[in-house]
Order: C-alpha cells, then structure tokens, then sequence
C-alpha cells in the first residue's frame, strides 16, 4: 500500500548497488497526476544534506512529479561535489520520466561524508523507472531502510474517497526538527501546494517533531506530501489535516518502536504545564537524559532522574509541587517520595512517564526510547 | 593530603553504615582557624537537594568551621523531612564540635528520593569528629565515593608559603552547573570570603564547569572552598586565583578521567568561533552527541556527526567553512572531506577533537567521555 494507496502514484524500490550487502537501496515514487501538488518539511540542522539543499528549492515551487531515495549514503557535507550529485540524480530522473528535473525531488540516508557511487546511483534510476509500478510502494518502502529492522507504511482513507498513504525509514538519529527520518506521503485528493504545506506542517509539528530517540538531529531529514487529485475530490480542509495528521502519527510510533537497540518505547506525558511549549520543553528534556533512559532501561522507576532533569529546565514549576508517575503509579508526589514504586510494573514495552508541573493547564506528549548497549554497539560499529 | 594539606585543617573519614556495603560513607572535614571564611558554589539545577539548600543559607554568612559529607544517599527531592535531616546533622556536628550549626556546611551524594538512615548518620558524625586529624584528608576522599573506582585528591603550593589542596568525588552526572560532584578545597591563605568567592567562581567556571561526561546536571553538586588564614600571609589575587584554578582542573581532569563506564577521555577544543559563549555552547552540544560518543567508543573517526552537532547550534558559522580535526589529523575541511580517516589513530585513552568555525578567534575546551555498554549497564542497574 504505502505510498501506492493513493491513486494516480507509481513507485518502485530496487537494488542499485549503493549499499555492499546488496539490499534494496533506492526507491522512486512518482506522481502522474492530474495534479502535482506537493508540500515538504526539512530537518532543522543547519548542516543540510545536499538532497535537502536541492529538494528545498524544488518545493519552492510546490509542484513535485517524482521522488528519488536512496539509503546507503546521506551524501551529506561533501561539498559542491556532492550538491551536482544530487543535481544529476534529479537530471536523470527528469530524463528517463519525460518530466523538468526542477520537479524531482531527492533525499538521501545513510553514512555522512561519503560521495555516492554515482555510477550505481544513476543506473538505478534507470532501473527503478522500468519497474514503476501502482502497487510499487512496498518494495520503495523497503528499499529507504537503512538500520531499521523493519519498512514502515501507513494508510488511511475518508468516506468521501479519497486515501493518504505513507512510507517512512529511521531507526536512529530521531530527533526534534524532525528525525532521520525520510518520509513520502501521497493522496489523491484534490489539494494544492497551500493547502498541503498547512496540513502538512500542522500534522509534523505534533508527530515527527515529537519523537525523540536520542537527541540527535539529522542533516537529511525529509517529509514530502504529494497530492495527485485522481479522486477529484477536493477534501473538507479540517478532514484532510486529521488525516495526514493520523498516518504521520502512525508512522512516528512506527519510528520509535523501531529505534536503534532499543528495548522500551517511552510515552512522556507532560500534564498541568504553564503553556505548551513548556510542556514541550520538559518532555524533551526528560526524553534526553541518559541517565533515566538506562534506567528505564534497567526497568528502573527511578523517578529522581525525571525530577533531576526537569529542573534543568526554564519552565514554570515549584520543585515542592511536581508530581511523577511511572505507568501510572504517582511514585512522586509534591516533590518528594510518593506511592510505593515496587507497584511500579514496568516489563512490559511500553513504559509510561507522567511529569505534573502544576503550573496551568497545557499539556504534551514526546516519544522516546530507552538507552541500551544494543545502541551502544550499533552506533560504535556503524561506519568502521 | 587533599584537604588537610593546608594547615589548620583536620578531617575524617569512616563507615558510619548508610551504604550497606560498609564502606566508608561520612566525611567531616574541620576548619580550625584562625580564620573561618568559605565560599561556594552549587548546582543550577532547580531542583536541588536539602542538604544544597542548606549549604547555600549557611555560605550567605561567608564563615563555615566544617563541613559534613555523606555517600550513600543524596538526600533529594525528599521533602521539608529531609531539610530537618540536614538540618539535624549540622546540628550533630556543631554540639560535637562546639560550632554553631549555621557555620556548617552539609553535602550529600547517592540515590535521590531516598531519606538518610538518621541514627546511623548522627553516630556518624560522632565517630567521625572522634578520628579528626591532620592527615584524615585521605580518609575523607574514600568516605565520600559512590560509583567513583579512586579518590580524587589534588594540591598546589605557593613559594609564598601557602597552600590550596582539596578532594572531590563524581564518576556520573557529570555536567555543567558542576558535576555531581562534591568537593572540597581548603587553603591556608588568609582570604577572606569575598576574595575566596572571586577565585572560586573564575575557577570552576572554566573547569569543573566545562566537564560534561553524560550532560546530565545533578541535583547535589556543590564546591566549597574553604580559608584557614593558619600561615598569616596574604597571598596575592592573581597568584592565588590561579592556584584555586589549578587545583580544580587537576580534580575536573580526574572526575572525567574516571567517569561511569568510560573507555575514552575527550577533549574537545572549539576554535576560531566569534564569542566564548558560542565556542562553549558548540564545545558542550558536540560533547552531549550520543551519537559520536558511541562512535568515539568504537574508534571510528565519524567527523560526519560533530558536523551534525554542530549544525544544531545557534553559533555564527557557515557550513561550508566548518573545519574538524580528530587527533589533529583534519578530517573535514571546508564542511567537506578532508585529510584521509584512516590517518587517525585512537587507540589511545584520549582522544582529542578540534572544531574550526571560522567565525572569530574566541575558543574553548570541554572535556566528555564516551558512551560505552558499560555506561548503559552501571546505569540501569544503580537502584535496583
């Protein structure tokens, strides 16, 4: 489904020799039409890929006609060089499909620093092209994974016909900003570049820009939104944000119970906050600290780390009135020792943190995994 | 040595039975005068431990005869029960002593949220004033570890006749706002409060303040510098700030040099940025990358990931002209490949890494660690 849900989109996913193990390493997603509407968020790093320097100023223009990902290299700070490979790689696929390559977009994931083998890359495009299939959009899903375990799709469709759909890889380095994280949503409903860049920033701000695995912001993160119109339906503005907004969710959770090494998806709750960017703050905060990420980890309810790392923190709170609970037992309260924390039953994946600031009445959630030697070895061992 | 260096000091170390491996746990370290001025410095966290809240009231006065230390427990977020803890043992010591408690200074260390066994700190204090001596330095840097594998002790002499000693304890939390981390410095200079505040400040801001082994800022961190006056000389401010400076680099050095689970020691030099202030905050969001902790781990040179750190600061730089050296081999020149990867060699404990932003001439050095399974493992087992 993925990316092929929606009507009037084809893609393909194929192995261009990128990657050494010769897994799938580049999809191709392209929208026929009638529309080519598009919409696309970036990473927040002001160290930018060079696919992100592209495919900024292709969205510029809100109108995409096709995508090309690849994994297996992020072609990230390589320079002028690395910007004409990105150029190229647009080039071809404007070649091969007929369209402007000022309409391609591009984005890349993988290792930093490292030219593409450019040879490989263009010749899959090629490949990827003849393959261009309607129900393609699982194999491009498998072909953007990079250390994900598994490909990550999502789809939902209204009542009024028209569907969204969506593919994403990351596995680490998910962080605010967005995470590394590439993302392709499609739709045939009928929206233009406005719309969807509303939609679209309304859905990331309260998903992707939420989940925070390890505090580290990539230089590629990419999220494209592409409408096709094929149901010339044109949605009720409320029902199609709801939308994109419940697969970007699906997909952000998809995210982090794929996370490097992890062992525990971590739901921070940030209730009773003065506003929502305090709420926020404190989350991200909390979903930072090394410290109680391993004893998370150790299935520990160690709730003197969340104590400890919300006082970092410039929010509005008095340390005599927080409250924490750790799935659901209120282990702290009023800033000191509360309910038993051996009620405190934390086997099972998913592990809930509640943080009550007792400031107002906001609140925020932020995902988070614990820290493992699993995530200590995989990214000890990455490019060695 | 360590605090009883300086003359006029005395100090003690014992089990008083808080940590239930009856290992020493109490420290108490007297100020026999003539002069009785201190200064100190404490977390910025904002959620801070009783016994912080104590200390800070008590160095208001700028006098302080001694100071009672205890592992085993940091006596955090334990509530107004846990002030009168503190409260309690400062007045232990002043009847045992013949002080006033409000010229004695409390610091706690160990898990948070926990209250002290109270019998076993008092008797404590008991038998701990009970083996004072002029040689207990030693004694009070054991008693005073937690997960720290060495006593840290450190001393400088002046030819002037004066000295500054001190001990410290920390192997996790270690961050800005000061590690978690207690010390203690004495001198025998006659300095008086204000004088001793100044150098104290200038000290650790550029030492204990530019360590970060985890980014994690405790709870219970606190600096004490405490003044004798026992050799009647004078010392001059520059010369004696920068013995103070000395001291507290040598102690920063070790706490990092020991930190939880750590294989590598890294210093990271930022240069060429356009103000201190941007040079710290790039040096302190390189250090905090789990990402290139594990990678240094693995002694892999991934330059790719301080670019990506770097790029998530708000410092003057340009990408295109980012600069990194690891073990002076440049690796990334102009936010590109640089020299070759396979130049670096990091076999050795420390590692250093310099990041050119090409902004100023301002710089600065923090210092980190790696982050290692052992970190992960001595974490997520520490309370349970």
């Amino acid at each position: 489904m993925s990316v092929t849900a929606a009507q009037g989109f084809t893609a393909a996913g194929v192995a261009a020799g990128i990657k050494s193990n010769g897994n799938p390493d580049l999809a191709l997603v392209v929208n026929n039409g009638p529309r080519l509407a598009a919409a696309g968020v970036f990473t927040a790093n002001r160290v930018k890929a060079a696919p992100v320097l592209w495919s900024e100023q292709v969205l510029k223009g809100g109108q995409v006609s096709a995508v090309v990902l690849n994994s297996g290299g992020a072609n990230a700070c390589t320079g002028p060089l690395g910007f004409q490979d990105t150029h190229a790689t647009a080039e071809k696929a404007a070649e091969v499909l007929g369209h402007s390559a000022g309409e391609i977009a591009v984005a890349s994931t993988g290792l930093i620093g490292i030219r593409l083998p450019m040879e490989k890359v263009l010749s899959g495009v090629e490949k990827a092209a003849g393959e261009l299939s309607a129900h393609g959009g699982e194999k491009a899903a498998i072909a953007i994974k990079t250390t994900d375990t598994v490909h990550k799709t999502a789809v939902t469709q209204s009542p009024a016909g028209w569907t969204v759909g969506g593919m994403a890889k990351g596995a680490g380095m998910l962080a605010p900003g967005l995470a590394t994280m590439l993302v392709v949503l499609t739709t045939d409903a009928d929206v233009d570049a406005p719309g969807l860049d509303t939609a679209l920033r309304a859905a990331t701000g309260t998903t992707f820009d939420r989940i925070d695995s390890d505090g580290c912001m990539s230089t590629n993160d990419t999220v494209l939104l592409l409408a096709s119109g094929a149901t010339g339906v044109t949605p009720d503005p409320d029902e199609f944000a709801e939308a994109v907004r419940t697969v970007c969710d699906d997909l952000a959770r998809q995210l982090i119970g794929d996370a490097e090494g992890a062992s525990k998806d971590i739901r921070i709750e940030v209730i009773n906050a003065a506003d929502e960017r305090e709420a926020v703050e404190v989350g991200r905060t909390i979903a930072r600290n090394n410290l109680l990420k391993c004893a998370i980890h150790g299935e520990d309810p160690n709730w003197g780390r969340v104590l400890s790392a919300i006082g970092t923190t410039s929010a509005t709170f008095d340390p005599d009135q927080l409250n924490v609970a750790i799935n659901d037992v209120w282990v702290c309260k009023n800033g000191s020792v509360g309910e038993d924390r051996a009620l405190v039953d934390m086997r099972y994946r998913e592990v809930r943190i509640t943080a009550d600031l007792a400031a107002g009445s906001a609140s925020a959630v932020i995902w988070t995994n614990d820290l493992t030697a699993d995530y200590v070895h995989e990214n000890s061992a990455y490019s060695s």
